[in-house]
């Protein structure tokens, strides 16, 4: 790839103090990198500047047709210093997964992870080391043509920024109370639902905003054209334990493919549990509890890691599940990802990349 | 309202001499309207100002979560040179819809609407007045929010924006080709296909390029349900005459409800033709044709108004419409449409709200 141009902030903020407080994705470091593309020239100016504003005219795509998409990953400190990124590469390969999907041009995956990786070893300080913190990393491309026809893009940004964040949900790893939602649908299969683009995050707001009305954490997503089989929960991949065996919905076309969800698969196999992608209604989980087979459940993503449930509620029927508290496997796979994650265990699915 | 503040440009732009060359939304005025909310603080700081880039931090919510919503609408000046607006208070009925789905706050429609006159007023002598061309008016809200987490935001903008525009069409009034597509989907009910917001078209963009390659000007859009019944057209509404009765897909929840759509309804019905909105099958379409009862196709849309539809393509299977001509409805519609917009017609539907 063309070099990247370093210009450093000559003022660099001050980093938070108190590491409890660092919420999530609201604090942001001192440097960014940026590259644009354009038609006929390519991806180019690959640049890393001071993080903040940037001037965009009302007219950008991006604000009317909403042609992006983004990325999230995080970067830990090891005790002994050192930077790992986990399992980038799989983030990189959905970038070009999702712009396929967008019309967007193809991004370089090692030009990409070159670019992670050169500004996240210059804000490395910013890394949090307490438990359950880390840096988060969004990397993501807008369409920045200024005028309203609706049409692919000819310019893009792609642009990374930082964020040391805490714990996604307040829980933490408490088990958080999920809504079975009916009413409002996320994706549908020829949609947009295995991109990971703004639209099916704003498709998903009213549905978040009406669980927290009703006092529930999250939404657990049906399909859209029965309303019965399970897709995603909130904005993580799912997973359910009945008689021993775990269970998550396939890759159906509608449903992210999670980083976070391939390494629970992984691990899992690698842990001798039977594992089964497939269609999953949301009935087969009622009866699993009915019948006393149902043994957990919990969602996978890259903010939250492991997100332990102990409540659903389909249309008014409520259901504890392990009591509420968090099941032993979901555990194991939160201690082992974020072990190898921290580096406090080995690597020996070698997913991580250390930033040098 | 509280009083709009204006800040005239000191440095005009040149206006567009070729009216002929507009294009669709690549020329913007002088001026803009932007008003910003805050939670607790409800929308305040209305203002006109010059046309201009905005600074926005790379964190701002609608870059990676797409919670926004627009509206488009025209306006003409008349022989006399009158400026009139085409049915403002449906777009911003509609604005209000959208916002909902989209868990923004709502927007006062009689600000909305002030706000539109205002800036339509400082840059009036940017309308144009050759025959197809108007000033093309884009209303839109954009979640303002610099982090992270996905939730509805606490600061929006609404902007208004204004573009001279010619045929959005290089085909103008003469029939394009459509492709029929069964392979994408644009949305579902439970979705947000109802209301107009950037997701929507991020969705539809890769049919439209798949239409291009194809050599078709737009799609034709199938539910996402059974693919089997048609929702729009594009970015229209679709309207189709068989054996002298007009059908248009019923607003089911996933197509939009547009306010050229409405208006073609209303004429259709002051001219006794039949009119019926019910769930049309792409099959029933096909049928029509083969018994020779299939009269006219047209898509209806604030941007190209009336666009006549000479040729369907379904999985290979082609059909020529009216032998690829304009039907006679289709002509009565836009002709009478345009000619109220302009003010050549007697507004009889008391449609035209004129900017003093």
């Amino acid at each position: 790839m063309e070099k990247i141009t370093i210009n450093k902030t000559a003022t660099p903020k001050q980093k938070p103090t108190d590491f409890s407080k660092l919420g999530f994705g609201k604090i942001f470091t001192d440097h960014m990198f940026i590259m644009d593309y354009t038609k006929g020239k390519g991806w180019h100016d690959a640049r890393i500047v001071p993080y903040g504003p940037l001037l965009f005219d009302p007219s950008t795509m991006i604000f009317h047709y909403g042609q992006g998409i983004f990325e999230g990953l995080k970067a830990y400190k090891t005790d002994d210093g050192r930077v790992l990124l986990f399992r980038p590469n799989k983030n990189l390969e959905r970038v070009n997964v999702s712009n396929e999907r967008l019309s967007i041009p193809h991004l370089d995956e090692a030009t990409a992870l070159e670019a992670i990786k050169a500004v996240v070893a210059i804000d490395k300080d910013w890394i949090p080391t307490a438990p359950g913190t880390s840096l988060y990393i969004r990397p993501f491309i807008i369409a920045t043509d200024p005028q309203l026809g609706v049409h692919p893009s000819d310019t893009y940004k792609f642009i990374v920024i930082l964020s040391p964040v805490g714990a996604y949900y307040p829980e933490g790893l408490n088990p958080v109370k999920i809504y079975v939602e009916d009413e409002y649908v996320r994706a549908v299969k020829g949609g947009i639902g295995f991109a990971k683009t703004p639209g099916n995050y704003a498709a998903s707001i009213r549905a978040q905003v009406k669980a927290d009305e009703l006092h529930y954490t999250q939404v657990l997503w049906l399909d859209g054209v029965e309303k019965k089989y399970i897709e995603e929960v909130g904005t993580m991949n799912v997973f359910f334990k009945i008689n021993g065996e775990v269970l998550t919905p396939a890759l159906n076309g509608s449903i992210l493919a999670g980083v976070t969800r391939d390494s629970c698969i992984a691990l899992l196999k690698s842990w001798n549990i039977p594992v089964s992608e497939r269609k999953i209604s949301i009935q087969e989980i009622y009866d699993a509890n009915a019948n006393g087979t149902l043994e957990e459940i919990f969602g996978s993503g890259t903010a939250a890691v492991i997100s332990p449930v102990g409540e659903l509620n389909w249309d008014g029927n409520i259901i504890k599940i392990n009591n509420g508290e968090i099941g032993k496997t979901s555990q194991k796979l939160y201690d082992t990802i974020t072990g190898i994650q921290c580096g406090k265990l080995p690597d020996t699915m070698n997913w991580t990349v250390e930033v040098k």
